[in-house]
């Protein structure tokens, strides 16, 4: 049977061959969770860069631009990192380019792999539905925070094993324990991420209810592939 | 109130600061237990290197030596990475040089912090004392299976919180999940490693009985502490 594996942080990518492997690339809080927003809204393309001066330097190139460190928006941008922010009508037919503190760095350390999409709770049975389909083995690359693990990207890897259970057989422990902890969480996602660091950093932040929304499952049926170093929805 | 926090593998101490922090570094099966287990049966002091062919120089320095890569020992050597090898007369009073897989390599990543030990189920309640003991934060670093995160270490690390719970506060998500991966197998630790990846390399290597006596919690009253680059029992 075909293979699902967990990355918990890039840094440990190089640890994993990406060669023949579908990987998901998954930033909860916030930024694949944006990213399936803005291409629920009809996005053309979303270009994520990994320096913030560069990110704004497209600007001039027609792109709308978005950047993030440590949760906040520097000036000059066009969106924050807060899935609200998409869900406006400059986003149809916008080509966006994006750069955030975790998710960005992800997709960069993983563009090696033959297939390569983003996903969030937002677009989960997008997916599953493309991992059923999926020829060969599974990894869910974690962007945690800072290169550390994180309780909610954690949880969702969780969740598309629970989901593959029968496809996929879980390959290694990291996956196996990220699918106990989302076994403990499922019934109450938002209880269950509370005492987690970046939601605390987050309600700091004052966006509660960008927390509700990222936690919410199959709100859009979106899935961004990776091609030619951007994301775009197939269709 | 101190903080203590788990490194899911030693791939990631670059992103801990462990100038101020008391360091517990656990291989479970099996570098740590044995470690311990020698420790118990009075060895004198346990010098681990990184390379099997250094380790193999220090027999003539009147070392026992001791190698395993991959869970096989190699050749030549006085010791495998049994923790029933160590139980024998020849351990007493003994300097001995190890080289293991993942140990090893985890301890000497460690190596800057002010306090380095070694801990395993073994010598659970002389871990939990002496980090009580302690005055600051605390880091459990797994040792793990060649870089990636394991079910066993992660439920130490688990289990150490669980003990300390009221002494520290859990610092970040990989604290947290850990001692949710604990709490889950807490009842009956056999059970719960059974589907862990490295048991099963173990179970065809035909150790069973190691495992089983890796999991027995405080067998004994050590705590082999790192000073001048080797590991000693203070008196």
């Amino acid at each position: 049977m075909r293979k699902i594996d967990v990355c918990l942080s890039p840094d440990l990518i190089h640890l994993y061959d990406l060669s023949e492997t579908a990987v998901v690339v998954v930033d909860i809080f916030r930024a694949t969770s944006c990213m399936v927003t803005a291409f629920a809204h009809c996005a053309a393309e979303i270009l994520p860069v990994e320096e913030v001066d560069f990110c704004k330097s497209f600007k001039e190139k027609g792109y709308l631009i978005s950047a993030e460190r440590n949760g906040i928006t520097p000036e000059g941008f066009d969106f924050d990192n807060s899935p609200f922010s998409y869900q406006v009508e400059k986003v149809k037919n916008a080509k966006i380019c994006v750069t955030t503190t975790n998710g960005t760095v992800a997709l960069r350390r993983a563009e090696s792999a033959p297939f390569l999409m983003v996903g969030a709770f937002l677009n989960l049975s997008k997916v599953t539905e493309a991992l059923k389909q999926w020829n060969g083995n599974a990894l869910i690359l974690c962007a945690g925070w800072k290169g550390k693990p994180n309780l909610e990207d954690t949880l969702f890897a969780g969740c598309v094993i629970d989901e593959l259970h029968g496809h996929y057989q879980v390959a290694d422990d990291a996956a196996l324990m990220a699918w106990q902890n989302y076994n403990i969480a499922s019934k109450d996602l938002q209880t269950a991420v509370k005492n987690s660091s970046h939601v605390n950093r987050l309600l700091k932040l004052g966006i509660e209810k960008d927390i509700a929304f990222c936690l919410e499952k199959d709100k859009f049926a979106v899935l961004p592939v990776w091609k030619n170093s951007a994301l775009r929805v197939e269709s």
